[in-house]
């Protein structure tokens, strides 16, 4: 960064600076992407470069984006595995996302006949809902009907409650179609600013997008002590409180929760309702891990079925949820493919949404195809039933083992504690740090979890996201890592850090 | 829609309505995905659903959104068409962006013997520089590097000038990059909204941008006698007027233009670039169609390479110029590849605009797959070479004489003219229209090209998109169509419509 001085020279010469620039951009903070993860990503390009590594050549979490290892992990998880050079011969069998990707992008090779033919008739019916038959050309702007309609299809078999493909859109990617709905509510009224409650911690997705759209954070803490949890209590305090300054106007409830892994339970997801049907709240759900459960006696609940089953006045009410091809056993993340359920809109808000997204032409018609896949999974009887079910089963238990493994580690750090993993793919532990290392951080100007974070990176080459991305109770440190790595990585990783905490600690005793 | 009334009682029930949203939103237009577009969509839906035909089974262009012409056609216009059910078989070979695509996708056909080597190896090249070597993992925010660098080697094979590959993003096609980049220059100073100047006619993702920015629209006409040239006096008569209501930052120029289809000469780039540097205003060229020029005499200049050969002061002015793999000879709009070569930016500025397009992950890793293809074709000697050639020289000599028998034809007509396409993929014909139909249209509130247009698709099934949407000197009426269908369609098309206009103009003597 350059000194004020600087900037006034450079003004001189630049139409545009630092100081006539968006000022919305200049706040917005995404910690998932920021100064750490460029830093793992320079370290990571110096290894790749060849150069001596001081760790012993164990560095293979280094420079993955710490969100990247969803991918990554969720791929390598998998029983046939997709890989490329070096390793392609060792893959076991094809994948359904991945043989569907390849056919409607090359027709050719239907005459394949290595494609089972339920495969061959998934791409064809993507191909059917393309004009010209080509994935290369332009779709409907909400996405192909078909697939519209395969996702429609999803949410009732998952809810056993009806739902209209009309109120489906896709996007490349949740955040994508998450942006799309919340800009609808950019408005002011009596000159306060719309606010949208996000839970703390929270994904900085919220964060950095209110602050684009120049919108309100409203926080409202998850309760560590008790899971993570959502009280009522707390959801009213924020509030109360944000009513003096902003108009709330939405609440944003991310279940299973990223980065905090709770799953919550169906009475809790009453009461959010009510809370937002008396506060008269617009309902984001952002659901995008809803395949992603793993304790026992947690199971997934969507918003849209617990509204729709309470009946009137709650199942008019507006809510969006999202869901996204990143997540789940299949983890496209890089194929940006992405959904939005909308209910109960107002037709000419609904219009508008429309009309606002057809602006971006329409989402990546692969993204979309293999949403597709996610949501019209190979059926018993079907050819690849057997394969699909037996890699999906195998990636989730393999997670699921590798929830608790995380967990269990961070539980047996000294100064450390970690909720249960129940769902999603990260855990959010707490670490008590020493004083030293507060004030030390404190000095710098930066959030002790911060310092923390480059610390471990620099000695260990592990790229955690410091809790300060997130969001915390101040006074208490934290931060997200995933449990993506394979399991003999991931043990390799945890015994890393420990050996590290332990030696932090003795560093700021 | 609904009335203030109605809308009173909707507001009751709901949070978000027509009264308390973004109103930004409300405003923007988007014509080329408009309710002309729609109705065309619901026409070609009555056909799919076999009902019979008013126009004889010759209707294969209803439906299409007018815009996406643009991929149907390119792709049909190759020699080895990619193709789906039916005429899978006819397909003479394999094309470079589809075999890499599905190679990619699926690296156990690496094995295949009928992908040729240098496929091989640049399918390859993408998924090294994928994390897990798989295109289902998050890249960084901007790109993959290795396509980066192709990007920044294709620009300097280009201009003959050096490009930097940190001066490259990708991006999910052209508009993701554009409005990245606008939403910087958002910044009201004294109260004074933040301008930018946009061609009329223009494409309306510009106006549509800059309404959902809330951002100064600052229109200057191209002066159609003289084939949509941009007179210098012209951009000094607009910025005149407009700096009186507001504060002009960024000059947007679409050379080859769209919707009008004129290349601009060397002198009138150097005077455009001249006036930018004296009036201080970013700017942003959008050159999607730079492979698309036509026209005997007429050659494509990139704005980087005119402002650079123009040495100091000129060199050193912040440019963003745009591309997609939407357009060319590729055509593959539904993939969603773009990047933008953003130079001389403030460096604080350039490091808020990373950051900006952190928040949304990654543009999708397919899309930028097939971005490397466009700007890292075959090269003599390597096996693909010649096939690509052959397909590209016969699509964009397919196009060539398209665009001669469009406009040719148009200024056959009674009461049209239309000047030569000289590049990208449209024509923007004028017409006279007669006083009782500009009177219907104007008792109707209605523009009279739209008139025109709602009655064309209804009579004949053709889809147009009316001047309104794009912007035209007032009192003149104009419409904009592709070049697209294949040439027999087209011609067909083209007597359809001599016919039409032949009755519209009785129909309203």
């Amino acid at each position: 960064m350059s000194t004020t001085a600087d900037r006034r020279a450079a003004a001189a010469a630049k139409c545009l600076t630092l100081d006539n620039m968006n000022p919305n951009i200049k706040v917005m903070e995404y910690a998932v992407r920021g100064p750490l993860v460029i830093r793992a990503g320079e370290i990571a390009h110096v290894y790749d470069r060849g150069s001596s590594c001081r760790c012993g050549g164990k560095m293979s979490h280094v420079g993955q984006h710490e969100s990247e290892y969803q991918s990554d992990g969720v791929r390598r998880a998998r029983a046939a595995g997709h890989s490329g050079r070096g390793n392609r011969k060792r893959a076991a069998k094809l994948s359904l996302s991945l043989q569907v990707l390849a056919l409607v992008s090359l027709p050719q090779l239907f005459d394949d006949p290595r494609f089972p033919d339920d495969v061959k008739q998934r791409a064809q019916a993507v191909l059917d809902g393309c004009r010209g038959q080509s994935v290369g050309s332009y779709t409907d702007s909400p996405g192909i009907e078909i697939i519209r309609r395969h996702v429609a299809q999803y949410i009732s078999r998952r809810d056993g409650q009806p739902a209209d493909w009309q109120d489906v859109i896709l996007s490349a990617g949740a955040s994508d179609g998450i942006k799309s709905v919340l800009k609808l509510l950019i408005e002011d009224v009596d000159g306060k600013k719309p606010g949208v409650l996000i839970p703390i911690p929270q994904y900085p997705l919220y964060s950095a997008s209110l602050a684009e759209f120049n919108m309100e954070q409203i926080g409202y803490y998850l309760d560590e002590s008790k899971q993570w949890g959502l009280p009522i209590s707390e959801l009213e305090r924020s509030i109360t409180e944000a009513r003096k300054h902003c108009n709330p106007r939405a609440i944003v409830i991310i279940n299973p929760g990223n980065p905090t892994g709770q799953v919550l339970t169906k009475e809790n997801i009453q009461d959010i309702i009510k809370f937002a049907h008396r506060e008269k709240l617009f309902l984001f759900a952002d659901e995008v891990y809803q395949d992603n459960v793993y304790a026992e006696g947690s199971k997934f609940y969507s918003f849209k079925k617990v509204l729709v089953e309470m009946g009137e006045p709650y199942k008019s009410m507006e809510l969006a949820s999202f869901m996204s091809c990143s997540k789940g056993y299949m983890g496209e993340c890089g194929l940006r493919g992405g959904y939005s359920e909308v209910i109960n809109l107002d037709p000419g808000v609904k219009a508008m949404l429309h009309k606002s997204i057809s602006a971006m032409l329409c989402p990546t018609v692969l993204g979309q195809t293999v949403m597709d896949c996610v949501v019209n999974p190979p059926q018993p009887g079907e050819p690849s039933y057997e394969q699909f079910s037996r890699e999906k089963q195998s990636v989730l238990d393999s997670l699921k083992q590798r929830a608790k493994m995380v967990a269990d580690t961070f539980n047996s750090i000294e100064g450390m504690s970690c909720n249960p993993v129940q769902g999603a793919m990260y855990a959010f532990p707490q670490m008590k740090l020493p004083a030293k290392a507060i004030a030390k951080a404190k000095a710098e100007g930066k959030c002790p979890s911060v310092l923390y974070a480059f610390e471990l990176l620099e000695r260990t080459g592990i790229c955690i996201v410091p809790g300060a991305g997130f969001g915390q109770v101040p006074g208490t440190y934290h931060f997200r890592t995933t449990i993506l790595p394979q399991p003999e990585k991931l043990k390799a990783m945890l015994e890393k850090f420990r050996e590290f905490h332990e030696e932090f600690l003795a560093k700021y005793k």
